[in-house]
């Protein structure tokens, strides 16, 4: 139906006869002289239609003057160097003199016109003339060729592209599961995959050696701004490696695609950084490195002061007092330092002590008064606190400490624009093997239940569980973290001692995951992987915020779809083939 | 943890130590000397573990000797020539003779060996152990090469490969939905696809251009031998396109990938016929032409018999007469003569007359005696009958003539050893674009409700609804329909009337595709696509008639995953979350 692209006529094709498709981004009649914008994904070029001796010149002009907002049309006509050169769009130089105008498809007035943002909502209900927009366009091909560039370069080294079943079973990884009753087994449900988790490490078991899938993964949990129901995950296994083979070759492929999808060269090699030392410098297992603020302990400089919530903490052996300090953070009102105070507040923490430094080095702090000046002089000098400066001073139970005062970093980061630009990447390795659940009494997997130990002892990970280090390990990228993946049990007999400790009976284990302890029976080769989200890469990779902007057709924070309207009410009958009715709450 | 694969071991390497893991695919104790062989998947090596000088030999020894079916191993040794040449195995000029052996894991006693081909219902439960064997990997791999393939050759012409939601709305394609309960709206469901086919043309209209994807879709029928609940197909849609546009591409990508994944050449073009053509000579709307049998219609020749089954069908203008001839089918046995008239029954047939021709030209025919003996030899003349030779007859309404004679055609095709080796893709084309249903005493759209009729005027197609050609078109390969596809409506007011002639009320279409007809109001260009059934070109290419062996984790036909369990009944407070119960059957 068309020759050329809009975007594309150049001033190579003067003279010649193009055809076009695509639709009217402005039309401008001037009586007997129509120009129309004519848009395709490419980019638009003008179109002119103007008095010509042909016999059909007042039928073009008459179709050409009926040309509205986004209505689809067809062109055929001759392209001419343009006499007013058009520098904000590629065609520029050149125009089209229209021969022929078919109006394919007449737009009734829209209910927003693309260059204005109108709310989300209303975007979302009408995803198809937002997407037609080219800043969406754009952010949703870039996803495309990060996709493509992935495949691509795990084609090449003998990745095989496995699918696996959205209709399974009850996933163990902690959120909601989506159920899905079946027909042909009354009160029976599948379960939609929270990750392909067990389905790959079985392949790898199976002989594929290396697989790989861009996996559709659902969670059922609130949505946050940055969750979807349905997430999208570049889900790997390699067997018969160690976590520097999957970190070397994920690492080399993350930087070859931010090269060849825009133009990014990453560090290389990409820092690396145990948790203990993320959270001991920046209060985080995905820190942001952009930012170059650091929290310094103190408990050494304030253990001996006269502040009980201090020298608790720092006597604590689980205990933190963490400072950081803030360049220029003098500034700070007293309205704005009760705001650090209630973010801080948010992420856990009871109070938040200050001191600030001004211009002249004369120090106000409430918590001064708990020190000797020359103690107090001390604490500073070793945050290396000058005039100007603000230090936030955290003390408590190190994970929450850790926890409010990387919040904290983050925001002053922010907010002192210290946030370079650019691009920062690291591997967090050497992560707990368990976090201890106060609420339930029980170790929890701070990656999952099958997560390799870094010991191979089954005694001494029994023996030293509540500091065991995993072979767990994350990409982070600007404080995102963008990949998680470990080495995994290998062995039956690991796996079930590891269970044991999550507190599985014997019972469960079989009833969940009786086929992952029988297939590690019989010879499983030691096997690894990864996973990353691909939303959020392309979120970062596209330079927007929300990673509904990548997502073609996203829910709502209230997990609704606006343009078509699901989730909805369907017939009663449909409920009765499948088994299930609705549970009418109590009276 | 490796140098080399296995299977890639060569005299190249003779004299270089390789460091090897995989899976013991045998091994021979004959005392001081063990022979493994070694399995990865590109192949098998042997290893030899033999007295050395070295200090650990021993220790060497006695792990060799241990070494059982299975056991998962790491082997460091060094590559020399094999005396005992073995041409079964491509490793098979060398050996590797081990220095180091790690058993990595030991293997319990497996519920089968490899070599064997237990029932599917053990190989399912064990698909680790299934797909290990060399036969399965190679079919996983050929659909994986295909899907790579298919993704190279659409990449490099512009596609866009779109996500599409998982969780939607229920579609309205005939097939029954999945239904996922909305924890966040009580009462209310989302639907898991059975095709993206609105989202595909939204997009379009979204400015997308050219999309494809990979696309899991989901259809709640009674599992035949070649359903699955889920299943995979090749999505895409073409803004700005007439059929042969779609067409031509995608006959150009299925040369493409057949080529470059098993090496075939297929036809160039493919033939073309129209679904009145196919259904006249092959009694199918996806012949095999293969076969080389071809129905033919006697209703001239038979409209003044004596026998009335004939005469009525003859002389109806929805009725059909029609013969197949099959060479050398006066073997055919009474009992075989039954099985046929069985198979027919099958497919609608309310009986099946023949006529056989023994080697001396002697007729015997049931119905011969309806017939003046020149007029029967004039009918077997037509149907170019010979010595040696039987002829089915089938009459009565079209369609099940047609049906049960193409049945017949393929039966005998089989039997009687004519299905020629190799590949005959072909388009159908000119579908009708309703179907009446009897019991439903209304139209039933054949392709589905959003393919464009060949006329352009809604009038037109309104006065002649029932004999409408659409604009939709299969592709066919042996038989097998593995692409469909249309021309879509991008009409606001064609879409409105066919809905109506499909008898969907108008509350009813604003209810389930108000969204579709909005999105067609805003100038939506002409668009088409097709759709290719991934599961089933894999398992055409991959030698195999079950598209279980290119699935890595199938379902059975109860609907089951025999390894995981799936589906299973859950706690009732998950079913409470998502506000529903468990509908008991009624006492």
């Amino acid at each position: 139906m068309r020759t050329h692209f809009c975007g594309l006529i150049d001033e190579t094709l003067i003279g010649q006869s193009v055809t076009l498709c695509g639709w009217a981004d402005a039309a401008r009649n001037m009586g007997q002289l129509v120009f129309i914008d004519l848009r395709d994904h490419e980019g638009i070029v003008q179109i002119v239609a103007e008095p010509t001796p042909a016999a059909d010149n007042a039928a073009l002009l008459e179709v050409a003057a009926r040309v509205g907002y986004e209505d689809c049309l067809r062109v055929t006509g001759t392209v001419r160097r343009r006499q007013a050169v058009n520098d904000k769009i590629k065609t520029g130089q050149v125009e089209v003199v229209a021969e022929r105008i078919e109006l394919l498809n007449k737009a009734e007035p829209l209910p927003f016109h693309h260059h204005e943002n109108p709310g989300e909502d209303i975007r979302l209900k009408y995803r198809y003339l937002d997407l037609r927009r080219p800043e969406m366009q754009h952010k949703l091909r870039t996803r495309t060729r990060l996709v493509s560039a992935l495949r691509r370069y795990l084609d090449a080294r003998g990745f095989q592209d496995i699918e696996t079943p959205i209709l399974t079973k009850a996933t163990p990884e902690g959120a909601r599961d989506f159920l899905v009753p079946a027909r042909m087994h009354p009160g029976e449900f599948y379960a939609l995959p929270q990750s392909p988790q067990l389905f790959k490490q079985i392949l790898m078991m199976a002989g594929f050696d290396r697989y790989y899938q861009i996996a559709r993964c659902f969670r059922d949990e609130a949505l946050r701004a940055d969750r979807q129901l349905e997430f999208t995950q570049l889900d790997m296994e390699f067997a018969w490696v160690t976590e520097r083979d999957v970190q070397d070759l994920t690492e080399d492929m993350i930087r070859t695609v931010f090269r060849e999808v825009i133009g990014v060269e990453l560090a290389n090699p990409f820092p690396r950084m145990t948790y203990a030392e993320a959270m001991r410098r920046y209060g985080s297992d995905k820190p942001d490195l952009r930012i170059d603020l650091e929290l310094v302990d103190v408990a050494e400089q304030v253990k001996d002061c006269g502040f009980a919530v201090f020298t608790a903490a720092a006597r604590d052996p689980n205990g933190r007092v963490a400072a950081l300090r803030i360049p220029g953070g003098a500034t700070l009102s007293r309205k704005q330092i009760d705001d650090y105070a209630a973010h801080a507040a948010k992420f856990g923490a009871k109070g938040l002590a200050y001191a600030k430094i001004d211009g002249s080095g004369a120090v106000s702090s409430p918590i001064a008064k708990f020190f000797d000046e020359s103690a107090f002089a001390a604490l500073l000098a070793h945050v290396g606190a000058g005039n100007g400066d603000i230090v936030f001073f955290g003390a408590g139970a190190y994970a929450t400490v850790s926890e409010f005062m990387g919040a904290l970093r983050l925001k002053a980061g922010r907010e002192f624009n210290r946030v370079q630009d650019g691009w920062k990447p690291l591997w967090v390795t050497d992560f707990p093997m368990f976090e201890w659940d106060e609420d339930a009494q029980r170790y929890v997997a701070l990656h999952h239940p099958f997560t390799a130990p870094a010991v191979d002892s089954i005694d001494e990970l029994r023996a030293n569980a509540r500091t065991a280090v995993s072979r767990g390990y994350d990409m982070v990228l600007n404080g995102n973290e963008i990949g998680g993946g470990s080495i995994r049990i290998h062995r039956p007999q690991m796996q079930a001692a590891v269970f044991d400790l999550l507190g599985i009976s014997p019972e469960e284990q079989r009833a969940k995951f009786g086929f992952l302890l029988d297939a590690l029976k019989y010879g499983a080769p030691p096997h690894g992987g990864i996973a990353f989200g691909i939303d959020r890469i392309a979120a970062l990779m596209a330079g927007t915020e929300s990673i509904r902007d990548v997502i073609a057709f996203p829910k709502t924070t209230t997990a609704q779809c606006l343009m078509t309207g699901a989730p909805s009410p369907v017939e009663e009958a449909q409920l009765a083939e499948v088994h299930i009715q609705v549970r009418r709450p109590q009276p």
